[in-house]
């Protein structure tokens, strides 16, 4: 359900109800009914929902209709909608650990995860930057990256959310490698055989020589040769600029980019609201959002479900579904 | 006619009989005849110019219909195309210098630069990394940017042709500040009486409250501070990877980007061959192609001449014409 003050919960409220979801599969929120019940009236959302109780939950009840699973941990009447809350970054947590567990079980086929707020879980003294981070160690994940999807274009990211200055101590050729190799896995189990991936450069023109810095023959170079030793289809690096034009676009099946905003930029560009962001090399299937909780217009029925149910579309087909 | 042995002269073989550039002014090339005449034929261009001599163009002489200013430097049949050479990068140094020349004098209404060669001109002696510092150096200006304009999307840069590396410690307050006010003014002298400028930040999400980075904080955020105080219509820092979404593109009339991949991924995505190059700052109007020499397809008639025919009407649109 993400932050209750955010839009999480009418994004689930809209999804669980949505015919493309409901056609494939039984939905499962992890949240809390008391807030659900009070935005789906602020909102004006008529959703259908059963509420089970967490003892209810533990028991292993069988499902047939969409449920919520009530983590019974927050009363909706003390959450304020939009404000940073050390409670509400306390129950996200939550969510987060009981959906976990349930995926790790084999209960649910995977996680679909709305936004939830960093400042929030912070005050809740969870230091950890965001899902993919803590889904990392509670599954005990040392090797993971996030891929951004979507219809028109797929983006890994060899670095994330850190700052400007930092990225190019943190590139490694070791990490670039499991990046594109995460990557083409990935690609592989959306059915694509023999994935093409790009790998962007990090200096403009790729450093054109070494004349603008010198991380793509030392770092860069090294990676994309030995994933093509490894028989992986993979051109880089690529001049930044250039390398989401459309010419190299029609032929790439993803793209590993360097840091947050080179991948970010474009892919938002090209996938608007119907981004998705998949955490690669969990053991368990996880998709989320490609937004924040957007406190502004939060509990105001204003924001778009499509990404919240392309991320359980996205779920279900990486589960092979 | 920038780099002999790249597209530069078909290019400009092109652009002087483009329909859309002679019913407005009346094209004079800064180049070498026998290099023109010989990629005219290697091309199958039929291009229709007068040669003069430099010596003829140093009386001054009327001009009536395109002409080529022969500057009599290289004989074409010396050239080779598409290799680096020190002889075409003395040139090319020599076709800007009479040209910016003619620009200063009020002889040309301003200059629209085909590709050179970085490391040709490097081979001959000149260490000043492309047209931009050049023309500066030779009109004295200190403070000048680069603008990329088109018809769906115009970014000026903040910092250009540096490492990845190098950009935080050379962005500064004073510098953006004067990126906006070069911005605005030439904006405006495109008919755009109170043009909208969104800034953007240099760390994912601008930094998210200093979580990641606080050069917004500290650099960019007294920028905006210091443009608003002055009366523009500024906004930012902006997380650079929303502010390229339509959403916000269509309340913007420029960008001011921190680095040069920030502000060319976007660019290049939307304007593909129709980008142009404006020098601001310049006390001459100076417009460029938006790609480099292409030696791979240099003299083979492939090259597309959208880029050039439009820096020729963005340079007269900027000249008021």
């Amino acid at each position: 359900m993400g932050d209750p003050a955010g839009i999480g919960p009418e994004l689930c409220l809209q999804a669980i109800q949505a015919p493309a979801i409901l056609d494939k599969c039984i939905p499962v929120v992890f949240g809390d009914s008391s807030v659900l019940k009070i935005v789906a009236s602020a909102c004006s959302i008529k959703a259908k929902f059963k509420s089970i109780s967490m003892s209810e939950w533990n028991n292993n009840p069988s499902i047939s209709e969409a449920v919520v699973v009530d983590c019974g941990t927050i009363d909706g009447t003390q959450v304020e909608p939009g404000q940073i809350q050390k409670s509400c970054g306390r129950v996200s947590y939550k969510y987060i650990k009981t959906a976990a567990k349930a995926a790790i079980d084999g209960r649910i086929i995977g996680m679909a995860t709305a936004p939830i707020h960093k400042e929030a879980l912070r005050l809740a003294g969870i230091v950890l930057p965001g899902h993919t981070e803590i889904l990392a160690e509670l599954t005990g994940t040392k090797t993971f990256c996030m891929m951004m999807a979507s219809d028109l274009i797929n983006v890994s990211l060899a670095t994330i959310h850190v700052g400007y200055a930092e990225v190019p101590g943190l590139i490694s050729t070791q990490r670039i490698i499991r990046v594109i190799g995460l990557t083409a896995h990935a690609l592989r189990h959306l059915g694509i055989r023999s994935p093409r991936i790009t790998v962007c450069g990090l200096n403009p023109h790729s450093g054109e020589n070494g004349l603008f810095g010198n991380e793509e023959q030392n770092i860069i170079e090294p990676a994309v040769a030995d994933a093509q030793l490894n028989g992986l289809n993979v051109e880089g690096p690529t001049s930044p600029d250039t390398a989401f034009m459309p010419a190299i676009r029609e032929k790439t099946d993803a793209y590993v980019a360097m840091y947050h905003d080179q991948g970010l930029i474009p892919f938002k560009m090209l996938a608007f609201d119907k981004g998705v962001n998949v955490s690669l090399g969990l053991p368990i299937v996880r998709t989320s959002v490609d937004h924040g909780t957007a406190f502004d217009i939060a509990w105001q029925g204003k924001a778009s479900p499509l990404s919240m149910i392309e991320s359980i579309l996205w779920a279900l087909r990486l589960a092979g579904m």
